[in-house]
């Protein structure tokens, strides 16, 4: 089972989910000069920085958004990323957080388990409810793949909806937790992890542990390291013996170039020595 | 501003929402076998659909997942239905059900409301909190753009999440909608109606009157009229003064000629037709 991969992976590698949220003007000059086009300059990027930490890092998780941005040619370049990672046996998370139910959610599952965009796991969004979710459990049993439901996010406004207390005196997220572990308990693979897992930010240190303490199957995908706040010590927290969970930064290892002399020249190394960093970091917590 | 134009439609030409959810198997042969490809077979179908209702109904939904499901020759698909769409004056919704944060939601934005899959309006999925909202705003403002919030879904599974009773007596999706109201309050255009709307079935006929009452200036995009159970009756209950809202159909429209002895020949008159029928029903239940 894929779960069971990157379970592996965690424990071979570390925590570190490398986020693709490539915008072009992230790019050095000199890549943006030796392309002719966008879609070639981003890929150009991705492989890149795929390259230099494919050794160090658990997976990928590629944000959708930043590729429809750029219409067509974005989706063309999105295409192209997904397929260099499983050409190079990486684990690819398709961040889309995509949500709708019936044969809408048939053909998302469709769209990003199958064909152009194909990855191993996607995010989804569960507010319509668990048949939102539903549809792609056939995917998950037959095809090898998984899936990461929105629970607690890391930002700010996750307390309008997702905290909002509910009349049992539990939070909604900790109602949708308690469903979708529920839902996924038919799905653990032999690492003791559902494939069907859970969005789950670090910043909110506190929370993260009771959720982790209360969604003992569930492998969490975790926001908010870095930038946004996480410390190594609060993704400690949301992990159970050193697994259950990764990690995810883009912008801190994708730009790490910015902040080292003449970093452009070699944007993928500077990378990969943020990865490592990254990597360690978490490592030393957990210990 | 866009919501005006979407109300003068309404009182022009009625309620419908033709939902352009293109599943290639919905096809008549003829048009297959007429087509070198996936990508110009359904890009001719909805062209002649288009054609075929552009007088008798209010606005078009093209549902993405239907366009990603086919990858990166379904998005060209859906680029230029779009770009037909607009080239004809039509208001069209595209049904995205995108939420996320900060640079990821203006990449959404960005997506949707600019270049090659610009739209007049986006539906967006409030999980993760306002925050996934306000990146829009100035899109809004500046953009002559619009967005409809899901607010109460017309699925069963919409009591799984939207229906959850908070600590305050109130449903989830009720809170949901007086913060929409909230953040739409500066958006509101001469109709009376604001440029953020909200998603409302028809398929619980008692709540949607609560919610016309407690939302008087959310324009409501309304889905599970016909196959989901929802009666023209139900649907005047989501309305106020025959306006306030658009009503989708989807299959009942593209489909219609399945009903039809030797329907496929003229599969976009009886799309017309289907589209009339529908917009007198629910005329005749405001009357």
């Amino acid at each position: 089972m894929i779960i069971d991969k990157l379970f592996q992976q965690v424990a071979n590698k570390g925590h570190v989910c490398v986020g693709l949220d490539t915008d072009y003007a992230y790019l050095p000059d000199t890549l943006k000069r030796q392309n002719a086009n966008i879609e070639d300059a981003i890929f150009a990027f991705n492989t890149e920085i795929i390259q230099a930490t494919l050794d160090v890092v658990a997976c990928y998780k590629v944000q959708i958004a930043y590729y429809e941005a750029l219409g067509v040619q974005g989706m063309r370049c999105y295409q192209r990323t997904l397929e260099y990672l499983r050409l190079h046996g990486a684990i690819v998370i398709a961040d889309i957080k995509r949500g709708d139910i019936a044969k809408t959610a048939e053909m998302y599952a469709r769209a990003h388990f199958t064909g152009d965009f194909e990855a191993d796991f996607i995010t989804v969004n569960p507010y319509m409810g668990l048949d939102t979710i539903s549809p792609y459990i056939p995917y998950i049993q037959n095809n090898n793949k998984g899936i990461f439901a929105l629970l607690r996010t890391s930002n700010a406004g996750s307390k309008d909806i997702e905290c909002l207390l509910t009349d049992k005196g539990e939070r909604v997220c900790d109602t949708v937790g308690r469903q979708i572990a529920q839902m996924g308990e038919s799905l653990i693979g032999s690492c003791g992890y559902s494939a069907l897992g859970g969005v789950v930010g670090c910043t909110f240190a506190d929370e993260a542990k009771e959720m982790r303490k209360n969604l003992p199957t569930t492998f969490f995908l975790i926001p908010g390291y870095g930038a946004q706040g996480g410390k190594a010590e609060d993704i400690a927290l949301c992990l159970h013996k050193g697994n259950g969970g990764v990690v995810n930064a883009s912008r801190s290892i994708l730009l790490a170039y910015k902040k080292i002399e003449n970093g452009e020249s070699n944007f993928a190394e500077c990378a990969r020595n943020e990865a490592i960093r990254m990597k360690n970091d978490i490592l030393n917590a957990i210990i």
